[in-house]
């Protein structure tokens, strides 16, 4: 008998109807004879609403204390969806993560998981039993409840299909899969019937928020099929693999954007070993993450140096900046947050030429203008101004015929 | 360095301002040179939410998920308390009941607590921290969470005082002590400063919902004194203990009454061996408890059996009783429920006769008819009708004297 990991997102299990209807497909599931490990989010908008009632009682919440309180919301979804199974005649147990033994290391608000001790999920899942494992949550080794970040339950789900060897990953959200491009900007972006996890990478990690890159990242690593799909329809989802895929003829997959983006140049930075490192090594430190950094040619011994940082970290990043302008004798910063980027992906690039020049092109005759650019094996990236990202990617789509399966063809 | 236990109810808890307050009135009692070991229960109505949530889900919701669903709400309540101790400078750390080593028996809603591991709680004091446990739960030997049932945060509590050799253990609450009858029914009901084990567990078994009688009873096996205040008062609370009262003068310390009440009279029981027991073994076997049994004078081989019941639990006697009825070959049932105890405690009682006569004059002066009347060693309780509570406790209340200290001297 094999098994399955399903996870349910938040807005699968928000209300009781709902957390009804999970319950139904997990029985669907268990007909058709897998055994069904289920991962769910907390219900709706839970966390956020736990969330402020930490800031009602204070302005900065203690971390360790904020993951005991954020982790009730998962307990909630889990134990109610374990009484809906059973009331459908399904014998169902509902764990947390200390009791599905899932430790983490002692990093409270973004933990990562350090492994997987299975014995109970094993246990019941012999006796029959659908297990529900309350996501995005852990415990250390004594026994403290960590949360694991943005997307923890996505991770959740894939760590507990690579320790429980299962067949498949399914991903049940409020989307139907992964799309050439987001379906409210392009009216004609067309779902993938799968994608490379390289591929998916790029693509989550640029903005089409469909599944955490952590979680993709442990999905391929381990070779497990993730299938993303609606828990609201039937229609067919998106597999995420790492064999051969179908559609082998587009060289394109996807046009990703990611308008969380600012731009910060240092003036004035001294052409002279360490002064660069001297910029970067505080907001390394400061666990900032930087990308996209360009450096100006070099006129009169000085430099301008400019990198690329989410904007939610600009205040940040310039905190940690100042202090450092001054020690290596900068001449002083400027900041643009009206950015965002734009990416085209697709594993066939790393072989075939010319999609940077079909792609500068297609910005170019739309009248776009390229701020910076970066690529990576997979992918080629164009910062541009936010307000263009729409006029951007449907130019994209287009240039590259993403509406039709054979477009590159 | 002594300890002291502090327990907080649902209402002082109820919001973000209430659970600033309950960390400045902790931090005032590590101020005055002890440490404090907090317990809190579920914000306001977080419990009722959390199970219509689960009617909602499910008519019939499994107990073991219902209680991992319920013991979230002193979850949240205890890392909230902790976020506020530290943002006023206190070191906290919350611990839920399986963290702190709360063990009980696997019964899940109304589990017993077996013992406490007390480790890491004595740890976390001995490094100088402020330890809110979540009140109201546990967790078995293999990590299911479990609650202890009705007045559960009490009991936590106590036994919290007891396993860590507290000096005491104050149970701060939304009434101000234990007067000597209910101040909404007699507006010169007084206040009691002391109060021994044994006339509180009289008292709070009949109706004054002060304190749970399972927490008195704990706090009495182990000799731990036990404060009852309000949290949203400085008024002077009662302390309940093992000692030497201060009021000995006192000979009635209080009138309490209860009104989940129900009489069953089982018509025509057969005088014969066994046909009793063929009545209430069914009953206790369905755990349904029964109190104050009456049986009338046998005539014609056949007798009437009247018993007393909680009102919740009438038509579950009922359903045990009809048959146990068919298979003794009795007549059949009646049943009342418009009924209510009124009753007058006092350990002085034990040695000075004539309360009884005392209560039943009384009773009868104030027009008052005496359906069915039971003692224990430091109680009378009379049934009445329902409707006629208010004044038959203030009538007592004032034939006993107990509006002045001194009245009964």
């Amino acid at each position: 008998m094999s098994l399955v990991v399903q996870k349910f997102g938040g807005t699968s299990v928000a209300d009781a109807q709902l957390i009804r209807s999970v319950a139904t497909r997990i029985v669907a599931t268990r007909n058709r004879g897998d055994d069904v490990v289920a991962v769910v989010s907390a219900m709706g908008d839970a966390t956020d609403l736990l969330s402020d009632l930490a800031y009602q009682v204070c302005a900065n919440p203690d971390k360790r204390e904020m993951d005991l309180l954020l982790s009730t919301g998962e307990l909630v979804s889990s134990s109610l969806l374990a009484m809906a199974l059973r009331d459908i005649g399904q014998e169902a147990v509902s764990l947390s993560g200390l009791q599905a033994g899932i430790r983490t290391e002692r990093r409270f608000g973004k933990a990562r998981i350090t492994g997987i001790d299975a014995k109970r999920i094993e246990k019941e899942v012999s006796r029959g039993k659908v297990v529900i494992v309350a996501g995005f949550q852990g415990a250390t080794d004594d026994m403290d409840v960590t949360t694991l970040g943005r997307g923890g339950s996505d991770l959740t789900a894939v760590a507990l299909a690579v320790q429980l060897q299962a067949t498949m990953c399914e991903q049940f959200t409020d989307v139907e899969g992964v799309f050439t491009a987001d379906p409210r900007l392009v009216s004609d972006a067309r779902k993938l019937k799968d994608i490379s996890y390289e591929e998916m990478l790029e693509l989550a990690s640029y903005g089409a928020k469909v599944l955490h890159p952590r979680a993709v990242e442990l999905g391929s690593v381990h070779n497990v099929p993730i299938f993303v799909a609606s828990s609201f329809s039937s229609a067919p989802g998106t597999l995420i693999h790492g064999g051969t895929l179908m559609e082998v003829s587009e060289k394109v997959r996807g046009i990703a954007h990611d308008t969380d983006v600012a731009k910060v140049t240092v003036l004035g930075v001294p052409d002279q070993p360490g002064a660069v490192a001297g910029l970067f090594e505080p907001l390394s430190e400061a666990q900032i993450r930087v990308d996209t950094i360009v450096q100006n040619t070099s006129a009169e011994n000085v430099t301008d140096v400019t990198f690329i940082v989410s904007r939610l970290e600009l205040g940040n990043a310039i905190s940690v900046v100042e202090p450092a302008i001054r020690s290596i004798n900068a001449r002083g910063w400027v900041a643009d947050e009206r950015l965002a980027k734009v990416s085209v992906v697709g594993a066939a690039m790393r072989t075939a030429p010319g999609y940077a020049a079909r792609m500068f092109r297609a910005l170019f005759e739309a009248g776009i203008n390229i701020e910076m650019v970066t690529t990576s094996e997979v992918r080629i990236t164009c910062i541009v101004e936010a307000d263009r990202v729409p006029e951007a990617v449907r130019a994209l789509h287009n240039a590259f015929n993403l509406a039709t399966l054979d477009g590159d063809a």
